[in-house]
């Protein structure tokens, strides 16, 4: 496979963005991810949107051929691909848009994920039954605790961190600081999750310039390449799962990728992982390996995921606090990862962060997609 | 690139099906597909599924990982991609399989499309001011006419060579033959198209196994190779393009096809193009560069691309005639190649079939994908 960077990222603010329409979200995205690529627009090959529901939620289905019309691209003919796959839209677009380059085909693709918005359980069985999205967590987080002891303070401590890390990112949903009681004081949604332990829904989108890695080197000094991409699924419904404290799927798609990069969890400083809810990012955390299986609680309380900690997680605010515009979460996530890796984190900068990773959700689980990135030079 | 090629084909039967699930018909056409390739299961890398509006009409997105979850494959922890490009989704999932093999990614893919049903004008702009699908058709009928002379008579014969294909294919919705006067009595639905002018809107699934080339003689003695692949994109509306008369996606993807399989038109026995509504397969014809700007209509009448013809268009019955669940057409229509390229045409066999084509598009022509076939042997 011939190798694969990023040279260009962008994103919209996320957020309840009333006054922008889908199509003005994925356009601003793309456009400063193409203008941070310094490229022009014929050095584009293709398109790859990461997008879960427009067809629902805007009656607009084939929206990657809307936003490349309504950026100036629809006379280059380019071609445009929408892929979804729940929540993990954008995790997914980025590995297709990686393999189109990895193939021969294509040298420069653009890679959007946009959404304006509500996630999705499972409809032909656990939402007949009255689960909700939320419900379904809220078990995973019972069986947490009462398997390993897990507490609802150190899932707390889940969104106190990504709120603190929110607050040093001024495109943030959320750049405000909460405390532990502001969390444990929150009404229920499902218990035991109560309002502050479940990201938001937003509207958003973000993008990134994909490129072989040779022609990279001739747009920037830093290209962060692609080092390992692994994608799993699972089950959809909860209860065919072996196990509701593990997510199979992320486990799978974690081993595939580190595999591919030859990598270990240990060689990772900085990493995005899907915190829909806190118990996600718990499970997230020992799935990957960064700590032990039932350790993840303790681990987020004692400040080994902070900023600057072990390990550096969600140093975007992640979902939690940076906003959850469902088709753009795997594309933003990456967004942050290449800025920390250019050492363009800001007030959140991880200090020598030289490799990152990004894990991505679909469902409760059924789909997981893991990306691990390094600097190219 | 690696050289890939489709080793398995399957379908369900298109129709009005009304006591199928969309996840009964999708893993009716994969499991068809395994057992026509001789696959185990465990030999599977990926699934690719091409689907439109699974979210709108079936209230569920996610619907790859819920395919393979209900084929039984969930404990294998497969990536599953959800492909959709409007009515080209099928055929963008085939290219995207293809693509994870010729990185290298992936040897073996299953892609499938499948839809539980209505298509797609442009929400934001042409259907806000009342242009219905059949109606932007008639639109481009109209102009066609008046820039060429082509005429409803004309337009008919394509619906009745169609309809004539389909009654030889036992899969097809429609196995009945019609006449001139069928297609010129009918109600009109959007003058000068009228009902028999008009694909119906189906239920159904089809799926496609590919397997890079070296691997795939282990499996079958007639492996039959993707030669060339090509998609583009196209503005939106029709009041953005420069001629009514052409399809400048078709065009262009056509010629990126052509020149990846490096073949001319005249090179190809058997084609499946888009035939939605009767005018679609007239431009198709044309921008494909099977018969002259203008000529399709003539061409149509003088039985040019009737079954034996110059070039045989539709063998299966095409959209008109088979029937049309958005999601799957372009899958299907690789379906019906692979068949007459490997002499399994039955009643419609086009005698020494050795090369063919698929021709899809998406809304009005905002996309189109357009793969070359040949026999591998």
């Amino acid at each position: 496979m011939r190798d694969v960077a990023i040279i260009g990222v962008g994103e919209t603010e996320f957020g309840e963005l009333w006054d922008r329409s889908f199509r003005d979200l994925g356009i601003e995205a793309g456009l400063k991810a193409i203008q941070d690529a310094k490229l022009r627009s014929e050095d584009i090959d293709a398109v790859y949107i990461g997008n879960m529901s427009a067809g629902k939620f805007i009656d607009q289905e084939h929206v990657s051929a809307l936003v490349a019309d309504y950026a100036g691209l629809a006379d280059m003919h380019l071609p445009t691909v929408r892929v979804e796959g729940g929540g993990a839209c954008g995790a997914i677009a980025l590995l297709q848009g990686r393999l189109a380059i990895a193939s021969g085909m294509h040298d420069i693709v653009v890679v959007g994920g946009a959404e304006k918005m509500t996630d999705v359980g499972e409809v032909q069985w656990e939402t007949v039954f009255g689960a909700t999205f939320a419900g379904l967590y809220a078990m995973m987080a019972r069986r947490h605790m009462y398997e390993y002891g897990t507490t609802r303070e150190q899932m707390a401590a889940v969104a106190v961190k990504n709120h603190k890390n929110g607050a040093l990112n001024p495109e943030a949903q959320f750049q405000k600081e909460i405390t532990i009681d502001t969390v444990l004081q929150a009404p229920w949604v499902a218990e035991p999750l109560g309002l502050f332990d479940c990201a938001p829904l937003s509207d958003g989108a973000a993008a990134v310039v994909l490129c072989e890695m040779q022609k990279a080197r001739k747009f920037t000094d830093t290209p962060i390449r692609i080092a390992g991409s692994g994608q799993a699924s699972d089950f959809l419904a909860l209860h065919d799962r072996r196990d509701l404290t593990m997510m199979d799927a992320t486990v799978v798609a974690g081993k595939r990728a580190f595999q591919e990069a030859r990598l270990e969890p240990k060689d990772i400083q900085v990493a995005e992982v899907h915190d829909n809810f806190t118990i996600s990012e718990i499970l997230a955390i020992e799935d990957l390996r960064f700590v032990e299986k039932g350790k993840g609680g303790p681990a987020t309380a004692d400040g080994l995921t902070a900023l600057n900690g072990k390990i550096s997680v969600n140093t975007s605010g992640g979902l939690k606090a940076r906003g959850q515009p469902v088709g753009a979460t795997g594309v933003a996530q990456a967004v942050e990862i290449v800025r920390q890796l250019r050492g363009q984190g800001g007030k959140r900068q991880v200090v020598g962060a030289r490799r990152g990773l990004t894990h991505t959700l679909g469902g409760t689980g059924a789909t997981a997609v893991v990306h691990i990135f390094e600097r190219g030079d």
